[in-house]
């Protein structure tokens, strides 16, 4: 297991993957393309149990991710008990109609429209699994000196994308779903006050009768630029 | 190609992926958990080209990733052209030098230490190409109104996520960087004053002789808590 290395000298180990051919690199990177263009953010679930070890693994790959100073400054909890999943939904339903009734502004209500969302969230109860993601903002010594974390919104964010990336690979879809304030979540799960929920994301399978907002993506001469 | 939907009524289309059997799903997630392991940041490149198209495809996985509103608020800019990564680097060390001399701090420079960086950048011109990741913290409207994005941030660092995880699956190696401060980015790259440079992302081959820090990754015990 990792143990905090702050101020550690720097040692280094060689790095010799092996080298993927050319031809086997386009193919992949092709595939990845064509598979990642069918991910779709999901808000209406199947009742049906996913397989724990499928979402355990993406959270492994999640923590794979880089992030400033190594810190990792991260945690993922994997919720599936029922209970806990309504008192979320229920926290999160109060939180949202605050939201929706005013306190979101007429510029995002608008910006919202075209996704069809409201203050209901059928999903955070429907779907069998949340993961929600907690940002360490500092982390405390054995002595109990706060040590600032770096880069912590871009290293988690950073870890999010890898975890949606396994979980769609994997076969099941997911919702990046950020109620606003998200302070209830720390409560609700009673996580430590040097984190902050930075999303929830309910897992699972679409359900047969699910819709998605018919939305485009940016085309890739949008959002590329050659040099 | 997309066209901006801001205020425009909700419209839905069926969404019915396949589904996986439990079996592949478990497979899947258990090999992509082994691949991403195997994942390391490198900041000792070889000079060999990569195919270009490789990265194009990665940075299309990453250009599905979900965004606040579905604003999709980045740009990637590919730098292939050598004279370029010329002035990024000499830019980039001229920040870094400032940086390591002082202005990180005790606190931050010792957070460093076991990473053994320091404010010389090969990278930046050995790595056959960079990414350079810009985040548009809002948008213009036609008539010049300025709207704002939502959950940037967070936003970009999902999509930097996939990126990473596409980049590794097609077997390059990338190392995300982020001198500070990053304007130079903008004014070396002509990039308009909505956007803000997010990540310099050097992408390629390892060198032969590639060192990296002997770190070890928090265990996934570390990371996830079940309830
Ligand atoms: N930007 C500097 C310093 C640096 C480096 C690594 C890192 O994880 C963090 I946080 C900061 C540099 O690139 O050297
Ligand atoms: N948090 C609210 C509102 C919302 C929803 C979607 C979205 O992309 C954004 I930005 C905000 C909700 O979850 O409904």
């Amino acid at each position: 297991p990792w143990t905090p290395i702050h101020g550690e000298p720097y040692r280094s180990v060689p790095y010799r993957p092996e080298r993927m051919s050319e031809a086997q690199s386009l193919a992949h990177a092709a595939e990845l393309r064509t598979r990642m263009r069918e991910r779709r953010t999901v808000r209406q679930f199947a009742p049906d149990p996913v397989p724990p070890q499928v979402v355990r693994d993406a959270i492994a790959c999640a923590a794979t991710a880089p992030s400033g100073a190594h810190q990792q400054p991260w945690t993922f909890v994997l919720v599936q008990d029922p209970e806990v999943r309504r008192l979320i939904r229920e926290a999160a339903e109060h939180e949202e109609r605050v939201s929706y009734d005013g306190r979101l502004g007429e510029e995002w209500l608008a910006a919202l429209r075209p996704l069809g969302t409201d203050e209901v969230k059928p999903h955070l109860t429907d779907a069998p699994a949340l993961v929600v993601v907690f940002q360490q903002r500092y982390w405390l010594g054995e002595d109990g000196t706060k040590h600032k974390h770096y880069y912590v919104d871009e290293s988690v964010g950073i870890a999010v994308g890898m975890l949606l990336s396994a979980l769609h690979l994997s076969g099941l879809a997911a919702l990046i779903h950020t109620p606003s304030p998200m302070r209830f979540l720390s409560q609700v799960l009673g996580r430590p006050e040097n984190e902050k929920a930075f999303a929830v994301i309910p897992v699972g399978y679409p359900a047969p009768d699910c819709q998605v907002p018919d939305l485009v993506r940016k085309s890739l001469d949008q959002v590329l630029v050659e040099v």
